[in-house]
């Protein structure tokens, strides 16, 4: 065990050292003891923190410019070439930790860096809100297109309501048509499909989908037919004049948690019975055998996939299908509850973003007769959302 | 209990009826008897064969015109809403079903589409073939640029090699450029992600990724900092005169099999413990915790998360950390095992096509001053690949 010893520096004249990160980490503290034996380094910082690390770790986290590419920040260290992992020297300097190993590699460390990095079974912390379940009564977070488009604040509170609530709405934007591409191209590349990529919602004359007509849409979620399905759907309304034509959406994680308290033996029998999800057309056939009800690892429910038009014929023993399709219409009659039903008429430069892998959406029908109802609509990532979000509440920072 | 006998009809004689399926399905034998009750409908095929369908699933799977869209093919019946579940005659009609609902609705239902749906445990025979883990020894599946592009039983052939080995390639194309585009229409949109959607890879001078420089690259999947990362990659080669820049493959279910088979405990830590994959720049901030092995819930392995240079801080409590650090180490040592890797000179003109959530590539580095090196990329969803399989499969029926 070797024990190094420097005075504590003050924290305010101490230079970070560039860790090659995007995200900006604690500068506040810095380390005024390490030690080192054959497979750990053990340092204490100001505050009286202290922390072990393996020296593997250390190594593979080197920061210099022939370990992080200097361009790209990548690791281009190959932990399995043949590195020296035994310490020649260990140092502090102005309160960060500097090893010298047996092959004469140098690697530096930011003492904040390493602060927030100490082995530990508490994740860091994340900007993106955990998803939390919303009934009618719930407040719908609404930003103007103006200040989503200006960033900042307002920006990074619509798309932490959109991570959270899987639903979000913009308002008082123009109807010039294709300012759903410019929202688009502040998260991310538009996911296409087999219906294209940006698409355009009005009533048409040779629908290959019952969007495309102007019938009423029960509530849904879309291509649950795919093995991934899109995530976040954009919804910009450039004219609703007809008569009728209301959005309709509901929180499929709410109504799947109303049913699990109200007949926990159904909501089970959703979870575990895959079903089959199938659109064909002449040039397209996807199908997917997945259950309705989506939970994870801990039983919460993270998505569901309700669209009746495209279930395929119910393939199940006899024995299981009359209990599957009470449960699927116990379901559907708590999603036809009006606490469950969010309305929303669309006015021209509105548009809702939702997460579509667990809030569906529907419509009443509309008579194309009375006036011009055109809504453009894409997907994007959810991926980018994310993306978004931390780089948004990073420039705050 | 009602019960209805007609005579046999000759089954060549018997015309289908139409049930909006593009999907063909057996023709060959008619209905030779039905009976029912309040709940069920039983019926007997000429062949002997007999079975039961509950009322509900018969009403719900009516195929008229006002229960499926007559264009779309879709699904308009509500089973929710108030529809006649008792029957008020059930009749044999050139060996078909019909029914006569209390509220004199009335079905048609095909024979043979009802032989291949009776309710069972087994599931029906899909066209997809199951994935398999392959070796150096693995026969690649080759088939020219232009016989794939003819369609037909060469394109099925190449989409089950890829769907199967996550592995296929075509050659003997053209190498003007922009070929890549032509073969992704085939099967479905490019995926776009946040290196755009068609990339070109060639050493450039502001690399944002190591893909763009002219350094060898370690077996890795692309993209494992998201969520959902692209499911299938294709290259296509138009130049690669420079010394080096061979490519190699590895298929990480073999790999990680081989795992499971040497330390089967470091194949555990590998599949159980999530790690951070993280991407930054600019404009991105990519992250996802999670584990290296992904297993399906029969724990066979689904996907591979492999890529050192995004893999971010690795945050574990201290006593974790040598043991995931060695069981790394000791899948990498695999993967870098001569059986494990394909080497492949592309040539301009040919292409290879992977599954990206399995099969890692990498490449030799190249020394660009010796000639040039250009690769067209791009991805597509596994979703398509499988579309494509199907529609290719059912015309050749």
């Amino acid at each position: 065990m070797t024990e190094i010893a420097t005075p504590a520096t003050d924290s305010l004249s101490r230079t970070p050292w560039d860790m090659k990160e995007y995200q900006p980490h604690h500068t506040g503290t810095p380390l005024i003891q390490g030690e080192y034996d054959a497979s750990l380094a053990t340092l204490v910082w100001a505050n009286g923190e202290q922390a072990s690390f393996p020296l593997i770790w250390l190594r593979d986290h080197c920061a210099c410019d022939s370990c992080r590419h200097p361009q790209t920040f990548e690791r281009t260290f190959m932990l399995l070439d043949d590195a020296a992992l035994t310490v020649q020297q260990l140092s502090l300097e102005s309160g960060n930790l500097m090893i010298e190993w047996s092959d004469s590699h140098l690697s530096r460390f930011d003492a904040g860096w390493l602060q927030q990095r100490r082995p530990s079974d508490v994740l860091p912390e994340t900007p993106v809100p955990q998803s939390r379940a919303w009934q009618l009564s719930h407040q719908t977070h609404v930003t103007s297109f103006g200040d989503y488009m200006a960033g900042g604040e307002a920006r990074l509170g619509w798309l932490e309501a959109l991570c959270r609530d899987g639903f979000a709405v913009l308002d008082d934007g123009p109807s010039e048509g294709g300012e759903i591409d410019q929202i688009a191209a502040t998260i991310g590349p538009i996911r296409a499909t087999n219906f294209g990529g940006r698409f355009e919602v009005y009533s048409k004359k040779a629908p290959n989908n019952a969007a495309y007509t102007p019938i009423a849409l029960e509530l849904h979620t879309d291509l649950p037919n795919w093995h991934q399905p899109p995530d976040i759907q954009m919804l910009y309304c450039l004219a609703n004049d007809a008569d009728g034509g209301e959005s309709i959406f509901g929180d499929g994680m709410a109504v799947a948690e109303e049913l699990r308290q109200r007949n926990p033996q159904a909501f089970q029998l959703l979870a575990e019975t895959p079903v089959d999800f199938r659109f064909a057309d002449e040039r397209t056939d996807l199908v997917v055998r997945e259950p309705v009800i989506h939970l994870d690892a801990s039983g919460k429910v993270i998505e569901v996939r309700f669209n009746n038009w495209i279930r395929d014929s119910l393939r199940l023993p006899l024995v299981k299908m009359q209990a599957w399709y009470a449960a699927y219409r116990q379901f559907w009659s708590i999603l036809r509850e009006p606490a469950f039903r969010l309305h929303l008429k669309l006015e021209a430069g509105q548009m809702v973003a939702f997460d579509n892998r667990r809030v569906m959406h529907g419509r009443q029908s509309f008579d194309p007769t009375t006036g011009r109802r055109h809504l453009q609509g894409c997907y994007v990532d959810y991926d980018m959302v994310e993306s978004a979000l931390r780089v948004t509440a990073r420039q705050l920072d």
